[in-house]
């Protein structure tokens, strides 16, 4: 049995705010593949580049998302045109003297569609991700990632667009969290839709293969947030073709 | 007219996890006053013994509670035995190599019933508040403080016993908040309420007088976290009566 | 009478691990003029290429340096291809999964030849930007700023390339440092010389004239670190050539 | 051979600020042995005291300091009261609205003598540092911690009273640094030496014997800063001692 996203309710097919239409039944294009470049050597420079143009180029209905440093952003939107582009984190400072920090409006202009927030690797509070949700325009996503279900169900009263739970002691790992600690993501799941029914849900730590992908929509999520499971896999194309190899 | 907590509904009767019996109606006894000490000069060291015996000697059925320096929590604790004295600040480490931070066993061990946390003048990430809940023993009273309904919300969905809401303009000055926002007030009462049904709202920011604290019930709150009104009073004594003259 | 970079000791001509040979005069060519674009509307996004591409225009021995957003880096360089760009803040981070950090060696990539670091607006542990330092290769600038005396000093026994002194409460005002507080930047190069002597000493704030630099220069500096001078100014062409005016 | 501080150089007979009389010789009296009593379990609330006082019934001329938890501060200073005790961590704040932080008055008035700061476990900006120095009153001791040569360095050009100097690495392990690393202790010796000459040099991270203490002295320091090999030993008193024994 192949597993889509099209089993899930339909409160996941609205993404915060409303600003897509309410339908009965949810698409596989609902699905979200978000690779985490972090700072990893095959990730960054014109190696961003490289495996955001591999992104690009995978046959799939899912949305495939690169999360890409500040400093690699316009060059990775340059080299992959169609590829959705997020940041890995964004301060939410407005116009003037905010010396090295990351102005989302900036983010914007130089091609990014949303960023991610409160990483277990860059950890705020949560005036933080309130203020940053107040400040993006309606259409920029913004996925707040937590440690467990209690900060999932925090973040989720914030209604950004996802809440990514993962792990902190599976990040990185061999085992996936969709089979190590699957009611984290099932729990999780119940728990932000308890508060919010507007907030997208992923999962991620030690995802890798088609099957986690398969499993963690079965659990009640929408996608997956991964990293080395792309970054440092010995062929990063073929990773990502596997992942959506059962979507 | 004489406001009393009595007349809100009985959510507010179970602040957290259940310990207290629901009852159908809520008492004087369940208002509180928290005075944070801050380190105004006027509370802090032997100021802090004298302001904290000031307080034990209010005659009141309302819960006046003194949030005290880490550095003054012991002496003001033998100073004023019958008094609950809280923490401003605790960090969620457990016992070993954690230099300089603020151990909850020891703040227990030293007298404290609660803490402050994530006041606006010492922000903390989500995960610090989560992990400090977890860690706490069952009746230790964490009052977690947001600066605005978004935060309330998502402060909430982690269930601390308070929530307290303070709009960071308003601090130390000489508007309250009952009456120069009252609508954050109420609507964040709201708001909270939505999360959770355990965890008690109080709001703060320029409260001085028993009027204040009067208003703060009726917009449904079950009390008020002020510091400025009580510290920097001409006679605490006299201020502190002041607030609970309507109650 | 026209003050240049000539007149200062040798001192200052062998900034930081003896990279360039040590020679009896300075020249103008060893005069920094740095504008830093902070998060300046007018100075982000393509107005950080227009603003870019004006300074690269300008016809002088000094040097021109340009300190931008992460997310500008390489819009930045690619549009000015002649001029310096810094980064505003850098992480010491490695390869690997450091999510949303600026890794030094990405900024490299970018076209980035150094960096601020510990800007008034982005304070950073001593730590940081001894582990910075450490990291960057040689050739790669770091300029470290400095509130104060003591802390110029401090930053100097990790010599960094360069030290700015900033006193926070001018900076962005109309008075410059070199007017307002010319001690500061005085007993800071003196300072500064007593713990290194490879170290070059910039000051900042309020900085707007082409008489404010040849002050600098003249209090023992090197040159400027600059803002608003330049990203607020009506006509910011006029207001860079007047910066080297008297040159 | 029994060590001694009295074989040290004159420098270090002057710590900050010429506040005590410049002898040609050094005294065991002016050794340090201070133990940082983190938040182990063993030597915080009751066992805190119990400690305080084994330490002040060791007979030595060596200054023996307990530097402690701000929550047992007034306890501990109660319990010991010949006891030098210092504080782990102040913020350099003032007298007002600073909930949560430790105003060093505060401190005092609660019987400190003296703080550690920007251990390896709370690391602060240089900032924090330089302002911490500027707010204490003359006699108040500040010991400064660095992970290596280079913060040694900048720290020391702030001028505290000590710098102690602790590899992360060896802190809480088995092996003193005085044998692990003997290199890294001379070196910043002489390292602090270039920069001030006015500051304290102590070493730590794994000391346990008194002669690992000699050694310490040896190798250019007057003292020693440990934790577990007091708090975790089976039997505190002794090894308490043990560590004068050589001196």
């Amino acid at each position: 049995m192949i597993h889509t996203c099209r089993n899930q309710n339909l409160f996941f097919s609205n993404p915060r705010h409303g600003q897509r239409e309410l339908t009965a039944r949810r698409f596989v294009s609902d699905c979200l593949v978000v690779v985490n470049f972090k700072t990893y050597q095959t990730a960054h420079g014109a190696s961003a580049e490289e495996l955001a143009r591999a992104m690009s180029g995978i046959e799939t209905n899912a949305r495939m998302i690169a999360a890409v440093s500040a400093l690699d952003l316009a060059a990775v939107v340059a080299a992959a045109p169609g590829l959705e582009v997020w940041c890995q984190h964004l301060d939410p400072v407005g116009f003037g003297s905010n010396t090295g920090w990351l102005h989302p409006e900036t983010a914007i202009e130089r091609g990014a569609t949303g960023t991610l927030i409160n990483h277990a690797e860059h950890k705020v509070s949560i005036e933080h991700v309130a203020m940053l949700l107040d400040q993006v325009p309606e259409g920029f996503e913004v996925c707040a990632c937590a440690a467990d279900v209690d900060e999932a169900m925090a973040l989720s009263a914030l209604v950004p667009t996802y809440v990514a739970v993962e792990p902190p002691e599976l990040i990185g790992g061999d085992a996936s969290v969709t089979s190590a600690d699957p009611g984290i993501v099932s729990s999780t799941a119940a728990a932000v839709r308890e508060v919010s029914e507007e907030v997208g849900i992923l999962c991620g730590a030690g995802v890798k293969t088609g099957a986690d992908v398969a499993k963690a929509i079965e659990l009640g999520t929408i996608g997956v947030l991964l990293a080395s499971g792309v970054t440092k896999a010995e062929d990063p194309g073929a990773a990502l073709s596997g992942l959506i190899s059962e979507l």
